[in-house]
């Protein structure tokens, strides 16, 4: 535990390592409080309810992929290939989770989306705004990639910034209930991508 | 409820409702108990712990989807087109899940994934197997599309099924944080069956 991190920063640390780790509904204010070495008043300054917890939570890891995101499109605008700039985010992000917890976790909102969608409301909305925005900045980098000619004819950069999602969610769960490496996952995604790129000069 | 359902058939449908509707952590032993309307002991009869009931609902789930998986099979084959059966048999169970729940409640399986993987192996290594033959399913199915000219030159089938199944777990995934339809799970597949499918005569 950083010593220089607020009260704030660190009840937000401790719950998205303990969602992750384990579950939403696993996980009680308490124990919040005990891994992020506050009393239980102090996580009532900051928040009203675990759920609002959930949603600071939910914006860490948003922030967080999307500094990666904007990194890798960074490294591709210099190296050519810029859609697969969103592989590049995966696996650091993947990566990072699998180095953290010793095995892959599945991802931070695609569990909580799991959880708690058709329970807490409120939860499933800020969900679908992060998911929305990520499908935004997806099809963004598919709609550079179609102007440049990358995409093969007929590919819509929208549609394919969809399916790349759900192939990013779907192939992140798959791996954590077969205990694959994110090695696995982004392999996975390489291959979907193949798909929709005109073959690169070798 | 079915009286004619015995009692350990009412407990692994009672507890399939639960988790679908919650979560495997949020619902207690006494709950499934009332919804069964049987004894604690008879679930102890049936049943050693919560977790071996869960493992008999995933079975449940399984062989409910294999026969969907099938009857789709029969009707594609004399259709032609066979391998957008997995499609038609997406479709029922999502649709069939949304009209008793009144909403896209996500993939059985796929919830309890997000939610146990990491913290109940033997769950766990449950479901790996089941979403195993069902890749399976879906790679036989790939195979045959390969042999009578359906796929593009270079697709190859089980690395398809593979994308396929991660195609649609994360998009129920998505549907469910969005609240969307069972209809739009199945337009995402379609489309990308679109991107492995030579084109169909018109």
């Amino acid at each position: 535990m950083d010593e220089q991190t607020g009260p704030r920063d660190r009840i937000v640390n401790a719950a998205a390592a303990l969602f992750l780790a384990r579950s939403y509904t696993g996980v009680g204010i308490a124990e919040i409080c005990a891994a992020a070495d506050v009393r239980k008043g102090t996580l009532y300054h900051f928040f009203s309810s675990k759920a609002e917890v959930a949603r600071a939570v939910l914006d860490r890891h948003a922030e967080a992929f999307t500094r990666q995101f904007e990194r890798a499109e960074c490294e591709a605008r210099s190296e050519g290939g810029q859609i697969r700039a969103v592989v590049g985010a995966v696996a650091r992000v993947q990566s990072g989770i699998e180095s953290r917890f010793g095995r892959v976790m599945g991802c931070p909102l695609g569990n909580l989306a799991g959880e708690l969608a058709t329970t807490e409301d409120g939860i499933r909305e800020h969900l679908a705004r992060i998911f929305d925005s990520w499908e935004e900045h997806l099809a963004r980098a598919c709609r550079r990639a179609a102007v440049s000619g990358e995409l093969r004819p007929g590919v819509d950069p929208d549609r394919m910034a969809r399916a790349l999602l759900a192939q990013i969610e779907g192939g992140i769960l798959l791996a954590k209930a077969r205990n694959q490496s994110a090695r696995e996952i982004v392999e996975g995604l390489d291959e979907l991508l193949d798909l929709y790129l005109v073959k690169e000069a070798a």
